[in-house]
């Protein structure tokens, strides 16, 4: 074929973190610990953007996938932590409904709100549930711009029966958001998301 | 490594419609036939949704990335035609953002305006230009959902510097939604732009 297959990998650290692949992450706490030290990974190892989440079981509270922020490393705007989340549970349960008939309803953990894309993303999952860490307002603060996305798109989400939950481990969440701006990353595309943004003066 | 790699790849016969790599599509009519076609093909393929898009050089109308909805076919909710066409293209050029330097100015041509998701993959893609087909009214029209977007979704674009055109073609692209619906594919799960969604009475 004429046009390349795409790939979007883990970076390989993931094994590393993800040692026992029969751990459970008991409760909201403990899955949003893990998203927050996926990002926190994914900025000192130099695989990604601050940005990690996860998919878990809502009944056991088994990881299903873990997903970081891929942009750079994989030549790929698309491949946000949520995204990249999202495709490997799609790819391991062999579904592109994570809400279908059969599977143990699931939630997208994420260690910053959604950007418009994600939000998006988020909808046409199949998970029942977004829990966040950090405020867009984090994101913004450093120079990511979270795109076009409703005012009220909490709203929106319930409204198509994914419940969400903000605020868990905020600080924490934000504290990552703030070592890859102190990192002093060369960013060099203002008002970007995906990975380089400019410096806020 | 434990989790497995994620690839989203195009459909075997996009070959054929592609048979001269060197082929210019001289306006937005051509690109839009083109983009049209290709979801047109791939309803007629089997090889998922009606939604097909590409990516073209503004100046030299050189196709660069082409792109149709592949979820059902990937298990891969994320796979809308845009993203498929931009992580194509983003694979092709070696480079997350198509509107970096050195790189040709580069418009995405899709035969529907983009969903919630893809309208945040477009802002972070680098494309300078959106030219759409039919509206989210057609697409609304036969059951799709487009998900939450903001209603001034244009202007959030144009705000971004990524000119909008719309209306290109609507009717053809609109005509490539009804044949999908006519041909009675089995929609089970309303409310998903992804693919099976509710029949509408």
């Amino acid at each position: 074929m004429r046009f390349p297959l795409v790939e979007v990998a883990l970076p390989a650290w993931i094994d590393a973190v993800v040692s026992d692949p029969a751990a459970v992450y008991p409760d909201l706490d403990a899955q949003m610990a893990f998203a927050i030290e996926l990002a926190r990974r994914n900025v000192a190892a130099g695989t990604g953007g601050p940005f990690g989440a996860a998919i878990f079981d809502m009944h056991t509270g088994r990881l299903v996938a873990p997903g970081v922020n891929r942009v750079m490393a994989a030549n790929c705007s698309v491949a946000h932590a949520e995204i990249t989340a999202i495709m490997i549970a799609q790819k391991i349960l062999g579904t592109w409904d994570l809400g279908g008939e059969g599977l143990a309803p699931l939630r997208l953990v994420t260690s910053t709100e959604p950007c418009a894309m994600c939000l998006g993303a988020v909808v046409w999952s199949g998970v029942r549930q977004l829990v966040c860490g950090a405020r867009d307002a984090d994101a913004r603060r450093i120079g990511f711009d979270e795109g076009p996305k409703p005012a009220e798109w909490v709203a929106a989400l319930e409204s198509r029966g994914i419940a969400v939950i903000q605020d868990v481990q905020r600080q924490d969440a934000a504290a990552v958001l703030a070592l890859y701006l102190d990192q002093g990353a060369l960013y060099t595309t203002p008002g970007r998301r995906n990975g380089p943004v400019g410096r806020v003066p």
